[in-house]
């Protein structure tokens, strides 16, 4: 998608030997790209959420797995770097399934061809996920195309937590493309920002990329969706996810639980948009799911722009309390209306209707 | 309550001419009282939110009256006095109450008692506002006794929205009441603090008052309740309220909803602490409450301490992104599992068994 008018992807390779992503941790407030020349930089990447987002986290592993075999293209040197990488973030399964793909596909090859191989497979792994993304979309916008005809012409209304759009893929985005493309098919469509506590995506990055779009939203706390509900303005509520289970659990950042009793309590369809690289067959339930405990600092402190220019981080809470920060929580199949992949859309106990490969994992 | 091993409250009067507060826009980073010299500056305190809390909203309006009387006993000066501190916020219904009772209370007398009559009478709120603080915690004990037994001399996990401690009220509280009491009886108790956007008032007011008093506790984004509820870290939900109406609903900070689903979601008791001046029996349902609508600023700019020392405001969203901010949200009187009153505790639906004056108004 476009900022200031130039085109970009969160990710691209640099000269054959690099690649260079947006460094996510300062946006809104300064756009600032960043090279990554080792398996080290790209895993310190994922770690430090230079780079987020389940399918960007995937193909952000896929270079590193490339960035290291350009520097030994041992057997060793490839363990190493899938152990490294996977390490960095426990609950998107993406992660492991860029990982996963890269390895196997290395593994029966020469030595002296795994690095060109490595550099071309981590780049197909980017262009699939754009085409994914545009499916994802396109299926979305059928349904967001129905919820507007019964508006009369009246604004749609969509909710959406934390950052499921292009800034967390390649590009177009999970939870946003059917948003981008709504808006770029001309039906009026505002979207509800959840500000996503405590690491603010939601004001930060997903606020940032729907207005460098055009797309008309406005940024409420977390807290305020299940009103926004109750006094009937929300008419659809979109999420992305960082791991699906094989029953139609979903792992999301923490609090889209939250959003989707209110939606539930209140008749509101809630979609769930996703990869099937999303999906974890391996796993029968929600409660498989491992949970990323992050450091209370993400809650405890805060980065922003003071009046007169220049970045600070302020400690925000009672000195000497303690905060514990849950990454994600799990929200139960049966309080999602539908998942919405790239290969259509389907109920949350439906899922190997779409992909009958599931049930050989 | 106690801060540095001296006891406060949270609104005294200062030599008959004045009353004095806690500026609670500077905790949790500065301890710093105020003065409090004219009806127009305890309007300013209760807009600026410096004292906040339906029942110490209550109690400064109230001293606010006095102080008015102080200047210009007239009819006309009540009039205005009253006219201007209900402006100042639309959803806590104790400031009605406060007003009402003062305005009541000193029409029928003489000008030139006046002035002696509203300081007497605004001291009577406040020491009643204690006592039906200590009879709400009373009430309470008995409930979180009866949680702690079933425990078996494991902690006691409870989670609170918002701030409904001492700092709301004159002193006790009323959600946290029950805690310190259950605190001072030995019993071993945990409370989860929900941050509370956009204000902050658990991150900075709940966990101030805790800490100061010993009470263990834990900051969470307000999106983390429902995941330590599903994990069975929560034993009990407790939260106060701005307005209750004549049919149980609940206004209470923004968010409380949300909480109030997760719990019903998992067979958690959910209880809401008031004192009956809260009760709004003018109203049928919660549908009739005005909510407050306050400034975006809340949301999109955060205050706290710089590493260096001192306070600084930074802006945290997307440039240019707007928000809203409704203050309150109502949590339907079938998510509440009892209200705990001075009177003692109720069904949501039995207000009237304990209240029964409450079919005259």
């Amino acid at each position: 998608m476009k900022i200031n008018g130039r085109p970009y992807r969160t990710i691209w390779p640099q000269g054959g030997h690099a690649v260079e992503v947006i460094d996510q941790t300062r946006l809104p407030h300064e756009f600032v790209t960043l090279t990554l020349k080792s398996a080290a930089d790209a895993a310190h990447a994922i770690k430090a959420m230079i780079v987020r987002g389940a399918p960007l986290i995937g193909a952000t592993a896929a270079y590193g797995v490339a960035l290291a075999m350009r520097e030994d293209a041992s057997d060793g040197s490839l363990d190493r770097a899938h152990d490294m990488l996977f390490a960095t973030r426990p609950t998107a399964v993406n992660l492991r399934w860029a990982l996963q793909r890269m390895r196997d596909h290395l593994r029966n090859h020469p030595r002296n061809e795994r690095a060109a191989l490595a550099w071309r497979e981590a780049a197909a792994i980017c262009d699939e996920d754009v085409e994914v993304c545009r499916s994802i979309g396109a299926h979305g916008l059928k349904i967001f195309r129905e919820a507007a005809a019964k508006k009369d012409g009246a604004t749609l209304n969509v909710l959406t937590h934390c950052n499921a759009g292009w800034l967390a893929c390649v590009d177009w985005g999970t939870a946003l493309a059917p948003v981008y493309m709504a808006h770029d098919a001309g039906i009026p469509i505002h979207v509800w920002v959840d500000e996503t506590r405590p690491r603010n995506q939601g004001a930060s990055l997903t606020a940032y990329e729907l207005g460098a779009h055009g797309v008309k939203h406005t940024i409420i706390a977390d807290n305020a969706g299940g009103h926004y509900m109750q006094a009937g303005q929300v008419d659809l509520c979109i999420v992305g996810t960082d791991r699906v289970t094989a029953n139609g659990d979903v792992a999301n950042k923490i609090g889209t639980y939250l959003k989707a009793l209110a939606v539930r309590d209140n008749n509101v369809p809630f979609y769930v948009a996703l990869p099937s690289s999303t999906i974890d067959w391996t796993l029968e339930s929600g409660r498989d799911i491992p949970i990323e405990e992050r450091s209370a600092d993400e809650l405890l402190k805060m980065t922003g722009r003071l009046p007169g220019g220049g970045i600070a981080t302020i400690e925000i809470a009672a000195p000497g309390s303690p905060g514990a920060n849950p990454g994600f929580d799990v929200t139960p199949a049966r309080l999602v209306t539908g998942f919405i992949t790239e290969r259509g859309v389907c109920a949350p106990d439906a899922l190997l209707s779409l992909f009958p490969e599931g049930t050989k994992k």
